[in-house]
């Protein structure tokens, strides 16, 4: 059994580094914050007994051997980065609830077959520089390295500065080693399971996704004296494609996702006309074949926009990830945990990306999620039970050790 | 005769403080590059034996004496502040032709009989904090300046504190004082006087504006796990908003004027559903009726578009100017200057609003325009010949001396 008390503690204390005045956390990757973070699990690990080795992107993996060092590690872990307004749970929880499996079988003195590898991350969430799932997908093999650390932030620092300037740059490329499987818990950061009154979700894949960055280009000019004839409005243009995104998401029904989430006007002052606005847009939807459409659909029908507008219209696809089943073998463990802990569990398809998505291109995967309140996550109330995360972890360690010993 | 040659130089050298790679300037109000270029004023100032005196919000005035110390003084000038990605002329034209006209007043040995005094205004371009025609606003009483210095920059630094910053400012409230009348200089920033080949534009008075801040609040959450019936997208509501200023200024034909130049997302991260967006409306008309329909009519379209975005939406109106007309007789003379001195020249409804524009509700006042390069102002790319800088600095010069010898 878990300590829950522990666990509960462990992510309120994590919760401070980079607490906001308004109940969530503030922690970006490859920040100071995160480094503090980062510096706190891993003495957290070390007086656990846990060998704590960093990739060349940052990657944290923290190792307990195990019986038969021929076998591959079985792996476990989440992120401990957040967003900009973002809650105390989403990442934090799969990687102390990790770290708290790791504290169990330590105080149980039990040593599994195979070793075991409990993982930090880098940048899962991609606000700060851009590119979500981040340290998973170099890892992955999905992005190459020297093409993420040149990704710069909003102040022109890029990914291989922040590494360097928080000492979190380790010597070994980061690259899939053998492995044997991947297991995360996660916060469901949607309405499921909380509706349905369940409190396992045994996640059997996630969603397809394509992100682009926008550019429209108008021309920058004064706002008292330019006559409509002569205006080519940067905003104007970006508006009308930000109201086509939401149009397009609609016309998909409930599973439909699009989004403009992140969005900068220049010269952004009250009385000129935008000459320039960069955006992100994204669409998600459970089906490869619908994000297909819509990947052909939306450039055509932005591009017909900003040509009514005068204004120059540029589209760059950042990433495309189709829907990713996970392993039948790792679902049924997960299953089989929930079932013989007497937890009520359901199926569910994840609607957010994870690490785990990356990972599973590669190694047998599994997600376990637990509900959060109102469905709330990307903002500071993000709120979950302690009984909630109890549940998460202990069916997470359940996974673990069945695969490890098997 | 004015010096052609040393007005250019004297515009040259202010275009390098703040000058951008692009051509332009940035040299934004009461920033430390903005106390580099009043530094350099006051020098020039002193050097030509004017008296500098600052007043409590930073504007500046330099004074020449006349004959009849009973007599107030003829006031004359513009602002040296530019927008983030400015022009060189802007602003700067009117101060420097203004410098020019003491120069050469000075050069000569003439003593004119009421005193000349030549202005700074601080803050015409109100793009650091928000509020056009700041300085000139304070003194004219259109604003107080106790509101005025709790006004913030966008990393929250506020008037007051910058005032000190940068040492500007003065001991005396910043209030109308007796004078006489005043003259501006300033480019047209619009294409009227190019189209028309026209030297020198007489400008009657300035149009009617109404600006706001706006804020959309709607509810952080992921971009990827929350359904479109759930969403509650604060830039979706903000983008139809920006589409609908476009529309009610195309409603009124080529005098409309309907823009959104500034606005800033919360959090702005590429996968959370936008919870905050602010931003600006502006418009303009050269009918106060006209502006009093915009008024009514756009709280209330707005207000239908949130409520069926579920969104909330907040509108403060920051500043309202109503339709001004200029001084008969001032006017009277910058087009008895442009005829003796042989400049083409036409009438002209400034687009623009002008530190005139505050001015004139105490003051008989009156602007000159020159043309400038397809009528491209708040853009780096702004440009006037220095035969234009000069035609306006002498229309300026002869109408100063007439109003101050009559
Ligand atoms: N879990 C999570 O919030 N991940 C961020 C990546 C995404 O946008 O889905
Ligand atoms: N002249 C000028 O650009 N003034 C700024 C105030 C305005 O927005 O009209």
């Amino acid at each position: 059994r878990i300590d829950a008390r522990r666990l509960w503690d462990s992510l309120m204390q994590m919760a401070e580094i980079g607490a906001t005045p308004a109940g969530g956390v503030r922690r970006l990757a490859l920040s100071d914050l995160d480094r503090q973070g980062r510096d706190r699990f891993r003495a957290l690990c070390a007086a656990t007994g846990l060998t704590v080795r960093v990739d060349g992107m940052g990657n944290m993996f923290a190792r307990r051997e195990g019986r038969d060092p021929s076998r591959p590690p079985v792996l476990f872990g989440s992120h401990l980065d957040s967003q900009p307004t973002g809650g105390k749970f989403d990442g934090a929880l799969g990687v102390l609830a990790g770290l708290e499996v790791m504290r169990t079988i330590a105080d149980l003195g039990l040593t599994t077959e195979a070793p075991l590898e409990l993982v930090n991350w880098t940048d899962e969430e991609g606000s700060r520089f851009g590119r979500s799932l981040m340290g998973s997908a170099v890892w992955a093999g999905l992005l190459e390295q020297a093409e993420v650390e040149a990704y710069a932030d909003a102040d022109g620092q890029t990914v291989g500065q922040s590494l360097d300037a928080i000492g979190y740059r380790g010597p070994e490329p980061a690259r899939p080693f053998p492995a044997d499987a991947y297991f995360e818990l996660h916060i469901e950061q949607g309405p499921i399971l909380e509706r349905s009154e369940t409190e396992i979700g045994i996640v059997t894949g996630a969603q397809a996704m394509v992100f682009y960055e926008a550019v429209t280009r108008g021309q920058e000019s004064h706002a008292g004296t330019t006559p409509p004839s002569a205006r080519r409005d940067a905003l104007v243009c970006a508006a009308r494609i930000i109201d086509l995104v939401d149009r397009m998401m609609r016309a998909r029904g409930e599973d439909g996702r699009g989004t403009v989430g992140r969005l900068h006007v220049r010269p952004n002052s009250h009385n000129v006309i935008p000459g320039e606005v960069r955006f992100s847009v994204e669409f998600r939807h459970p089906s490869d074949e619908e994000i297909a459409r819509l990947e052909a659909q939306f450039p055509r029908e932005a591009g017909f926009i900003a040509r009514d507008c005068g204004v120059e219209f540029q589209l760059t696809p950042l990433l495309r990830i189709k829907a990713q089943p996970f392993d039948t073998s790792c679902i049924a463990l997960v299953r089989d945990a929930a079932a013989r802990l007497g937890y009520s569990a359901r199926d569910i398809v994840s609607g957010a990306g994870h690490d785990a998505v990356s990972v599973a291109r590669h190694i047998p995967t599994a997600m376990i999620f637990v509900p959060c309140k109102d469905g709330l996550s990307h903002n500071e109330a993000e709120s979950i039970l302690p009984d909630q995360a109890a549940a998460g972890c202990q069916v997470l360690l359940d996974a673990v050790l069945a695969r490890a010993n098997r």
